[in-house]
């Protein structure tokens, strides 16, 4: 672990400087100053006891004649899970709990609005071993169970809004299982819950053996402090998905993931789809990945041949923000634990809307057309010949 | 000019070496190696001589038991207008037509299957200026006007499909104009034409003043070389404009594109849009930019507040290829001609499509029945509050 590259930022801040640096900074950040926020030095030191990385920085909107500015913290965070995968269910998750909560109580501290965890953050990532025992008793009720109840806690305590993925166990359906994301108030009340769209089958992400794509459609939940949405992991390969939150009206779109690094793995990808989606749809973004290895007791293997082996390779973490203009700021490391907080003017997502008229000029009623024939068993693709065109 | 960072690549190169260099490489590009391949001597020499760059790069793919490989060669090109633009019309094009020639002659000697320019090649961007005459006078017919005879014969020549992105004139309906890609066949027949689906309302790009949104819909034009789609400039702020030429059947899709460096442009998201709609809808994608400057006889506004000006700032080219796997190669400079050659394994779209399902997991009929609802003009979004949770 100790020969990871810490961070793709760092591979730049290590060997770029003056000129060079700013120019990389215009062309790969968006702009030259990253707009750095400072925390105050009592996060700092929790920081460094509890060893986790800690930054902030801000993304200004123009000032408006008819609006005051709609200024909110966002705090996102990636953690390891501290207990081996051996233990008992519950001690292994009560491991979690406890480590993350001296990251929420800093996160309370510096004033965080919004809060989410990367996906299923209270468990390990187990799906890679297609094992049901003793997995999917990580499973949990949304309104009522251990990590909704521990949350809401904080929740009223910080007056935080709070996105926590878990594994939900529907207990009004029959048991079934769900990828499902929890928005908890600032009051301590669930205010919803939305169930993941998109449900990979490719490599480790044996997903689709535990649970099925979503029916919660694309809810935007109204919190005090913004519009919110939660596009869960697979669902950021899908522009469809993030466009729908953005049709509701979403200010910011969490997309809390596990990804890793491997060979056929995503990270060169990290950079690429949440901010696209922040583009595409003028919103912001907050991209959010597992970190460090989960080693599990059995092994399991990839479907690519090599032999069988007992974890996935890195989560390489990376977290970030993306405005809705597109421009990020640096990530959190490949390999520690870390919050990452935005100080997020909303105004600046009606500002762009304006400014470059993207959902204006799509063009939605031809697409509905062309999508509901695309959908049709004997759809004829348009394609066309050349004795079409002499 | 000189002052011009020369490319994101160089700022990189100058400065990462060993290990960083290829943990940059991975994380930025998708791969360590580039696949570089060596161009001929004479083409080098040539481009030497008429003073613009050259480079070439693989995207392999692996080998099937059942189809062989369907190796293409590729070519895009990025230029500046070579003469001024108080010159008459037919001098200028002229001008741009023979300097172009001689970038088109070395792509043919390097064996180019299919080629594309950058959009509207064979005129300056001039509508910045919101001025009708002389501009429109650079319009041509698709099928039979200057341009298309031009390329015609260099298409045979060189058994070339040609992509040629002008400004069109309907003879055929009342005279009216289309930002139109005419797509040449290597026998020298046009195949047929694309006309842009999604104009820009935004700074200097005052398009909407000259022609309307595209009726063509998403055509995918079968070459003997692989079917290719156009999605040209600004449709790449559109998802669905992408995955439209993808539901087609489309191989590759060219983005020819006129966008600037200015402070309020387009640089940072270059490597992030033809790049995310590589990796969302499998295919191979190309983007193409102008490059240089471009100075106009009269002065215009560009609604920002500033003064009154006559060129639109840098185009700063950086052109490149992506393969279905979000993997792309380096890029053209920033301030340079180039020919950018990719020798793409078209087999490499269906087994990334195999492996990843993002088309198989997409939902579509889901996603119909919400677009449906959305362009009703009484639609009410899926906002959930919080009293509905409780």
């Amino acid at each position: 672990m100790d020969s990871e590259t810490q961070s793709f930022e760092t591979l730049i801040s290590n060997n770029l400087s003056g000129r060079d640096l700013e120019e990389f900074n215009r062309i790969y950040f968006g702009r030259r100053d990253n707009h750095e926020v400072r925390v105050k030095e009592s996060s700092a030191a929790a920081a460094r006891e509890a060893n986790f990385e800690i930054a902030a920085y801000a993304f200004p909107a123009k000032k408006e004649h008819t609006r005051p500015p709609r200024i909110v913290k966002v705090g996102i965070i990636q953690h390891s899970i501290p207990a081996p995968t051996d233990l008992p269910i519950n001690d292994q998750k009560t491991a979690i709990l406890e480590k993350v909560k001296k990251i929420i109580d800093v996160a309370g501290q510096e004033g965080v609005n919004i809060l989410c965890f990367q996906e299923l953050w209270n468990m390990p990532f187990a799906f890679c071993t297609r094992e049901k025992q003793p997995w999917c008793e990580f499973a949990e009720s949304a309104e009522e169970g251990q990590t909704t109840r521990f949350l809401r806690e904080l929740a009223v305590k910080y007056a935080m809004v709070i996105v926590s993925s878990i594994l939900e166990r529907d207990e009004a359906h029959a048991d079934i299982l769900w990828n499902t994301a929890v928005v908890i108030s600032d009051t301590g009340n669930v205010i919803g819950k939305h169930r993941k769209n998109h449900i990979p089958r490719v490599g480790d992400f044996n997903e689709s053996n535990y649970y099925m794509e979503g029916n919660t459609g694309h809810p935007v939940f109204a919190t005090r402090y913004g519009k919110i949405a939660i596009n869960i992991c697979f669902g950021r390969h899908h522009p469809l998905n993030w466009m729908m939150f953005g049709l509701n009206g979403a200010d910011i779109v969490f997309n809390p993931s596990a990804t890793i690094a491997a060979d056929a793995g995503s990270e060169y990808m990290w950079n690429i789809e949440a901010r696209n989606a922040a583009i595409t749809n003028c919103y912001f973004t907050a991209a959010i990945n597992r970190v460090g290895y989960e080693q599990f007791p059995n092994e399991f293997t990839s479907a690519d041949g090599q032999p069988a082996h007992k974890d996935l390779g890195l989560f390489y973490g990376s977290s970030y923000f993306c405005g809705p203009d597109g421009v990020r700021c640096p990530g959190l490391s490949r390999n520690k634990d870390g919050l990452l907080i935005g100080v997020l003017d909303l105004n600046q997502n009606r500002q762009i809307r304006d400014r470059r008229c993207y959902y204006m000029t799509q063009r939605l009623p031809m697409y509905v057309e062309s999508l509901s024939k695309v959908v049709e068993l004997d759809y004829k693709p348009q394609v066309v010949h050349e004795k079409d065109g002499k």
